[in-house]
């Protein structure tokens, strides 16, 4: 792994969930940090992305404090007064401003943040920081994940970058779908960092909320220590949007209960837009995912999702690639079936639907359907 | 049951589905009958939906002919000629035009109707036509549904209006989520009926496709004999109405792998399409649907999905009511955890959403979301 200097990691068990499980988790940033963050959409936002949305704003971020257990949405007014409580007393600790930390929660919404758990083991996660941490806090933010997602690459300049991430279904806004950290010790300013975020963000983990679905909590927060200076900045793009890219790939692979991870991409749509809608529509229609589970070449479902959006366009004209096998041309098998089945069966899937209205382009993972989503989901809170 | 005077059913197994399975079924109407038709909204629409289309716009329809296990969707051209071969030469054994008869296909999507399964098999599809085999009908057109759907009206003056409808599942457009047939003898105009026919799926079988899903092959027709003189069409239109209604409710509770029908009414919006969408988007949640299923009353959820709609409202004036009970206001629990955990075990649940943005509301009816309907997708074709 590739740690940037200048940062250290913390982790512990504070009761908020089952016993032992790690649950609050602390980055800290010597010198002063650089920062930027990409909220949720969603008009119910958590009080922690209220708090992060103002925040980063600031000039200097010292630290980004973490919990699981608890989302601490639609808690109202208490909400945001318990999450500055935690503030107060963690920027006491470090010895820094309240407003140089960034918070951010995920966990069941309508709960309290349980601030009586949370205060008595600031002091010891602030003393337990140290620079290998990295996997204690990767672990501390799962929820329903079944493995931590840690990138991290290092640039020609021998620049780091390290991404940490929680999230594990495409349609899990109660888990606050996904966590994002993006730490870097690469020297640049906050107009560089949130341009390369908000690209870099549109380019990843806005390419896997597949039924559109935004929770109160989604957060991506990238910080930079500085420690090193920055030379080749496009070098350093095309590592820091990678980083972004494997994340979301593991949050797709890690999807609840998901067997297979599936590219969806249009080609030859008339805009952008057009072919964005389009693709969702196939990788959120919820027969597309369960015949990818069933590894079943229903091909006519896949037409009637790109049907459903209204966007006319003739069948005959419509090209499936599956993993580079011409599938269906003129609304005919070209490979034969038990081929296409047998490409079925893999656990990475690419399917390509080629249009022949435009130019355009767009592509998203998704991942299939199965019983599995539905057993983690009914029974998450119990 | 009510069978409205001037009409004649007839069902066979003509080998389209499996050994035995009725698959292809014929209505036939005496006299000069009056239809109407409601078509999905799919830019792929089935040839037996494009040939309906312009079937009901003639002064006359004698007969609907219906096959389940092929949709005859996405099949071009040769899908048009192959559903004019079939009403060809049924019109010739039944002495009428073509332009006289309604088709509907339901099935599997892509591949080709199976005229020489179908053609053999009509003479005697007309020869048994009989007023008592309504049951047959209904069982001839039931792909993943587990039971028939008929529903059946008379009103004060003694006029018989009956609804036979297929559909199972809330989202399933590749069964072609659903056909209804609603048949009356109250004499009536063209203008008449299609008034009614668009109100009462406006009121009906529109509040029941809980993911925006429209199938390549969705169709309502509406036919009269005319037998009977109408004088009360209030009094008609309340029960024609409720055949709708009820037939909607029927397709929601064999919804696939459903356990629960779930109501969901939106109060006090701003606007009715605001009311609309904030149904639909709770309605259509899966994360809602799984907590409805594991009777967990995590009403985080419910407020995520409402929000996700970036409609905005305070949380704080969010009152939840459950089967009556009140279950969240100001963000808390109002009746008993527990309480309201015995109510989300019956099978007909009722929820309540009031906001206090205006005066408009919107309900619609959703299933809850099982391992039971991933297990009925990902084997469909199979």
């Amino acid at each position: 792994m590739f740690i940037p200097l200048g940062f250290k990691f913390s982790a512990l068990p504070c009761g908020i969930r089952k016993k032992d499980k790690l649950d609050l988790g602390l980055i800290y940033c010597e010198g002063k940090g650089i920062s930027w963050g990409v909220f949720t959409k969603n008009s119910q936002k958590a009080a922690p992305v209220l708090i992060g949305m103002k925040h980063i704003k600031n000039s200097s971020t010292k630290a980004i404090l973490v919990n699981s257990g608890v989302a601490n949405a639609c808690t109202g007014e208490e909400g945001i007064k318990r999450a500055y409580t935690v503030l107060e007393e963690l920027s006491k600790i470090l010895k820094i401003k309240k407003e140089e930390i960034l918070p951010a929660s995920t966990g069941v919404i309508g709960e309290p943040l349980p601030v009586e758990k949370i205060l008595p083991n600031l002091p010891k996660l602030v003393e337990e920081l140290a620079e290998e941490k990295y996997t204690s806090f990767a672990m501390a933010i799962m929820t329903t994940d079944t493995f931590p997602k840690i990138v991290s690459k290092k640039t020609k300049e021998g620049i780091h970058i390290l991404g940490i991430a929680k999230g594990a279904g495409m349609i899990a806004p109660n888990m606050a779908t996904m966590l994002g950290f993006i730490l870097t010790d690469a020297q640049l300013t906050k107009e560089e960092l949130k341009r390369l975020l908000q690209r870099g963000v549109e380019k990843s983990f806005n390419r896997i909320t597949v039924d559109g679905d935004t929770s109160t909590n989604d957060t991506v927060y990238a910080l930079s220590s500085g420690a090193k200076k920055l030379e080749k900045i496009e070098d350093f793009s095309v590592h820091f949007f990678e980083v972004l890219e494997e994340l979301a790939h593991l949050i797709v692979k890690d999807g609840e209960g998901a067997s297979k991870v599936i590219k969806i991409s249009i080609k030859g749509a008339k805009s952008k837009s057009e072919a964005e809608i389009l693709a969702r529509s196939v990788a959120e229609s919820p027969l597309v995912k369960t015949a990818f589970y069933g590894e079943d070449p229903n091909w006519g479902r896949i037409f009637s999702a790109l049907g459903k959006t209204k966007i006319p366009f003739e069948a005959e004209e419509v090209e499936l690639i599956l993993n580079g096998k011409p599938w269906i041309k003129e609304l005919k098998f070209i490979t034969p079936e038990e081929e296409i089945k047998r490409e079925l069966r893999k656990s990475d899937i690419d399917l390509q639907i080629r249009l022949k209205r435009g130019k355009q382009s767009y592509s998203l993972l998704t991942c299939d359907l199965t019983e599995e989503y539905i057993k983690i989901n009914a029974s998450y809170r119990s």
